[in-house]
């Protein structure tokens, strides 16, 4: 990488605290939505809905310079499209690591401690967890089965022959996350990143099924990724348009 | 079907497993957004606006592939405007049923049988019913109806002079769907797709008044599609436009 | 008109129809959305909501044939924009005013008698009336507003740097009509639209204060339509590109 | 200016009352979605999404006119992008202050005295004000940090990268103003809008608080655009390009 041209590598460096910045805003925002408070009230409906919006909200902002991943499944998603080199990819991951942990850092400094804490979470404001009366595999199959959905939308939107319906894509990308989010966020919070659901879990110290969060999305996204490449995408019949896909 | 050459029946099979998947997707998650238990409750207003998302997402995964259909009645007012071969409606109408039933297997294995079938909904999640106000001919009206107006949709979408307005059509898919939801899904249901309505009928085996969501789409389907066709459609002026047809 | 060569001629009858069938769908499905009765509630929020998302539906399925008005009011300031004749104006309203009637018809054909009129809804199900604590001159000046704004965003749609971001119109209209809905439902109904207000009071014979629902949104029309004609439109600088008004 | 072509003064006119009818439009309606009375209750959700849904209306009906700012915040960021002259800047200064004014003044007028101010807002409907359970430091650092994420979103628009991406522009925005004040509205009142806090704060006499709503969204739009401008924001390679920026 040292290699590179200092236009390229100066490009790498915009992309990557694009991504920070994108992933910070993500938790920043979509936790504030989900604070519960004796005094401040968000339904499950409600903290679902604002999280798709923070979504749109990223990708406007962000999604000229990085992509706006927001979450290591989708870069993972990315790499087997090969529209990333492994180097970046790992940029990524850390770029959202930090930008996660950041984020919610500075929403711990927005509210005083007992909004964050409290007898309606226990476990900390935005802290992903299962429900009790589902099983861990369950959840396990659930996770999975959303991130793939996630996946799936994210080749839609790659595929060739939807390059130019690139419009709306913010606002698309945040309704289907909102509404993953309505559909299950009660059952195991509909996290399908990673990173969305170590953040909160690094600042309140909940480590409880924080696995799951980990092994779903990452395997969903690996096995849909490419059961999708291979049965579904559009091989480019003009080799000019390839030029067209995503940063 | 034999003699076709060996890209275009590659083409079919990815169309098929497309439509499948799609169907598979609309069914698991939408149906997971209006269960209904003593833990979780999801509002008809939640559960409707969900389900237009479901189709949002449906049609942004797997629309440049099949077309997501995801409903009978849409594929016979495809084959009604000559977008779609007999041979390849049936496969859809296959790919549709299997889809619906392996989606709902999906979501019956996602949760304890107590979320499927409890006091709340007797029948099943997401059996559509005939609310008991109304009579058995007034659901038929409605359904039909209702669904008049979602192939009307179709046709608008369809239609040349909205050839260059394709980017936001899964958005306005989806509200389409979440608006008749909300305005019907007390009264019938508003499923206007009677595979939607199978697999939930199938496995909770609830067949009361399981015809009307048969008969009402699929002739409103069949008079509205013939009706705009001749009354309302287009003739493309400059016979080359003909190409930009759905696939 | 008779003079009018054949193909014209039967693309107005197309225009005629398609107008009757737009406006049929808003008040059968919007008033749908607004019915109360013991067994079925919609909020103010929900109906509203419904009700914008109907007009994006009406749009997208007759949008590409009539223009989708909708209302006298918006045909009015399409006569001063210079879109429509004068004749095709009034053959709009006449297809406006039966289409608004057949639609509330076929809402009665489809529910109890009981779901129509009953102690929740005394005047009738979606008739305006203007709320007991605010004045019949302040319920003109709201409905005035309201209709001016609504003008604004039709001359903003029709405006010609606007000509090539016509692909989200639907939605745009339909959430302007949900926001306006949400805000002011609950003073005057917000109804913008004389037609839509006359379907119901026809069926229900509730004319009180009816008058306020022609007065108002017709004379906002007026002046709003020609205020952003004179002081805000652009002039075409290319005579060519006058071809893009809408249909 | 007086030195400026005829038909360049007059596009500035009409700059400066578009820019001040949408802030106009901005007040009245977004808070007249706010009023709370005993007869009419507006939830903190269904104000704040029904605000967004208000800058989506004044962006369709004066974005082509003015760029339909709104906002002093958003006005800085366009003169640091060099997309509006400093004297412009002013007079879109002047027109929001204007047109905000009156726009809560037509409020005034649409209502009686006790739905504007009464026991559930005794400071007036629509005063931005800070929660009892967060600090002042912390109103400030919120403010700041959701003008940040406005303007980001601005920046967005206005990249190069995204000229062609400007149809749902309108809906995009509006939904992010949607998301912040349900995120954020019953912390600070989410206002980011120095302008939407001055005019109910005028007309109730309410000043409490107020300087935050000035300090925190200009600096905050002041760092940011800066801080965008130079470290993401694509330089044009080709020049020819540059004439797509925003009017």
């Amino acid at each position: 990488m040292i290699c590179l041209p200092r236009s390229e590598l100066l490009k790498n460096v915009a992309k990557f605290f694009g991504e920070f910045a994108a992933t910070a805003v993500l938790v920043y925002l979509g936790c504030m939505g989900c604070v519960n408070s004796s005094s401040i009230i968000n339904s499950p409906l409600q903290c679902s809905l604002t999280f798709g919006f923070v979504v749109l909200i990223c990708i406007q902002c962000f999604g000229c310079i990085s992509g706006a991943h927001l979450n290591p499944a989708v870069t993972l998603a990315s790499f087997i499209y090969e529209l990333i080199s492994w180097q970046m990819a790992i940029l990524y991951f850390v770029a959202q690591i930090l930008g996660g942990s950041i984020g919610y850092g500075l929403l711990v400094a927005s509210m005083p401690k007992n909004m964050i804490c409290n007898s309606l979470t226990p476990m900390g404001a935005c802290v992903t967890s299962v429900a009790s009366n589902i099983t861990l595999w369950q959840a396990v199959i659930i996770e999975f089965l959303l991130t793939s959905i996630l996946i799936c939308v994210c080749c839609g939107v790659w595929d060739l022959r939807n390059a130019d319906v690139q419009d709306s894509v913010p606002i698309r990308f945040g309704l289907t996350v909102s509404c993953i989010g309505i559909v299950a966020g009660q059952l195991t919070g509909a996290s399908m990143n990673p990173v969305r659901s170590f953040a909160p879990a690094l600042w309140n110290n909940s480590w409880e099924d924080h696995w799951i969060y980990w092994v779903a999305p990452l395997t969903s996204s690996l096995v849909t990724s490419i059961a999708y490449k291979y049965g579904f995408r559009s091989k480019p019949e003009n080799p000019k348009i390839l030029g067209i896909t995503q940063p």
